[in-house]
């Protein structure tokens, strides 16, 4: 991970996500807090969800792309932002920067779901495609951001990145009023939505557990808690869950992770559909692979939920047409 | 329609819209109201979604059947009541019923989609499956209702159906705050949730003209409203719009739509389709084809909405898988 010390600092705290709050206010949607009768019959106890996917943009991204780039001082923020991405943060980070009217340029993966990178193109920002399986991303956008001029705009590991995301959370604490949450679940892939809302749940909701869920084989978030050490991933396995194949958690995110992670859930690629059908069916919503891990660890029954309130992320929405319907018609057994 | 003096009577009001929302409140979800900038930028406007599919049982009909449930008295409910729908009703009914712990038979056509049945299935109530291109299913619900003891409960011709499906449209203005509402385009068929919302515009945004959007081949409601009597449309016509696929508007219903109803547009299948292949990709909801008829219309250009601020229901979101791929198999055109 690259360090730059003109927009890096390593002080993560709650403050700073309430502070986020402030910023976004008015840029971003205030997604509801979410319950379905059914699925709270199969987990034996309440599960609120955050739906992200009603987001600007599909995915909670915006949230952290936005509170960095209001961050950025007017003049170097004129010369426009470069960011890599599998497609999600690359949309934040695209409707951020027509917001500040900079320029945008995205690096991201030639097997990127078209539908992210059609929305990335129809807001304006420019992509330069690299190879998942060879290219080193963010050498290559290091480059740009060199040759350019333009301000690195990290997926997960820079505070403002992760108090932006954090502001998840502290939303989903005051929507559930009175009712206290006993456990937080989170799709988890480089941990900034993990480390931002562990920050504040330290502040609003001490007592919430926080739980990750992870696809198989990306699973190294768990493990390096477990180990105690940054682990990696092999990425050049496939997954459907694009938007959460990271192959290590973060610098600034990892300590975080490792002091607030009570449980890690590994969800197979059939969960992830099964919960994809099963949010079609019962919950009206468009979940993408990677947004549905949460779900699908409570509906595989990989994260306790019996007796206690749970609260999960619906994380993302954007999924490919054909995808989704390759899951509908697989899945037509009703649940 | 059937008159039946115990409980049916012609007064419909604001204050029973108001009244509504208060025995609904804890009972029914106050759906979010969304907004999107593509729909804005095609609209040329403000368009506000009330969105219902994420009510509970995935449409707005829990509204009217629990405003009407909660009025009856204990011991007639306790006998338990039967209604006619092709679905959503049935399962707003059946919800109900379960909650006031009495029995519920609904009649339903045998070409229901299936997600319908299973909803119905799923809640405890029992299904009477009539022929819809032969069977009156009106008489089947009356023989029913005779032979139990039962009380009907029409799917949109009764006073606390009209002002529970009303509240919908109080949400609306509610949930607006500030932003003064031009328009208010409404998905009709019996015209029970038009009737509803028109009776509470007329009290809290009087500004607001009532659009009606039908699908092809059941756009009486507006032909009666411009004709000044009641048309019947040929129901024997396919359509994928089973939702609101009625004969008529009701006896209750039609004064209300001809006094207050300003415009209608008639939306093609392809307009229907087009539309939730939308609501998939920028919206990330699931819209069934009758609950899709109004933001059809927007995005058809049917309805005006340049330099104004219209509020459409999106009302309902129950729709078999198989016919939800096949739209977005079509539907592949980015939009």
């Amino acid at each position: 991970m690259r360090d730059d010390a003109n927009y890096c600092d390593s002080s993560i705290s709650a403050g700073g996500v309430r502070a986020a709050t402030q910023r976004l206010a008015g840029h971003i949607v205030r997604t509801p807090l979410i319950e379905n009768e059914r699925l709270n019959e199969i987990a034996g106890g309440r599960v609120l969800l955050k739906a992200e996917p009603l987001q600007r943009g599909g995915s909670f991204k915006l949230r952290g792309a936005y509170n960095l780039l209001s961050q950025l001082s007017p003049a170097p923020r004129a010369r426009g932002v470069v960011a890599w991405s599998s497609g999600n943060h690359a949309t934040g980070v695209a409707i951020a920067a027509k917001e500040f009217d900079c320029p945008a340029v995205i690096v991201m993966p030639a097997d990127a779901p078209a539908i992210k990178t059609e929305n990335v193109r129809a807001l304006g920002a420019e992509i330069v495609f690299y190879d998942r399986y060879g290219d080193d991303r963010e050498a290559i956008a290091a480059a740009i951001g060199e040759e350019r001029g333009m301000a690195i705009v990290p997926s997960y590991d820079h505070p403002h990145i992760i108090e932006g995301q954090g502001t998840v959370a502290l939303e989903t604490v005051e929507q559930a009023g009175d009712t206290a949450i006993d456990r937080f679940a989170i799709c988890c892939g480089g941990g900034g939505l993990t480390a931002g809302c562990a920050t504040i749940l330290e502040d609003v909701a001490p007592g919430a557990e926080v739980w990750i869920a992870e696809p198989e084989g990306f699973d190294e978030a768990w493990a390096s808690v477990k180990a105690g050490e940054r682990l990696t991933a092999d990425i050049t396995q496939k997954t459907i869950c694009d938007a959460i194949a990271t192959p290590t958690p973060g610098r600034l995110t990892f300590p975080i992770l490792k002091r607030r992670v009570s449980g890690g859930a590994t969800v197979t690629e059939a969960a992830v559909r099964h919960a994809m059908a099963f949010a079609f069916r019962h919950l009206k919503l468009v979940l993408e692979p990677g947004g549905a891990a949460g779900i699908a660890a409570v509906l595989a029954g990989e994260i306790p939920t019996q007796g206690v309130t749970t609260a999960v992320t619906l994380s993302g929405g954007n999924v490919d047409p054909a995808l989704f319907a390759s899951i509908l018609r697989d899945g037509e057994n009703p649940s």
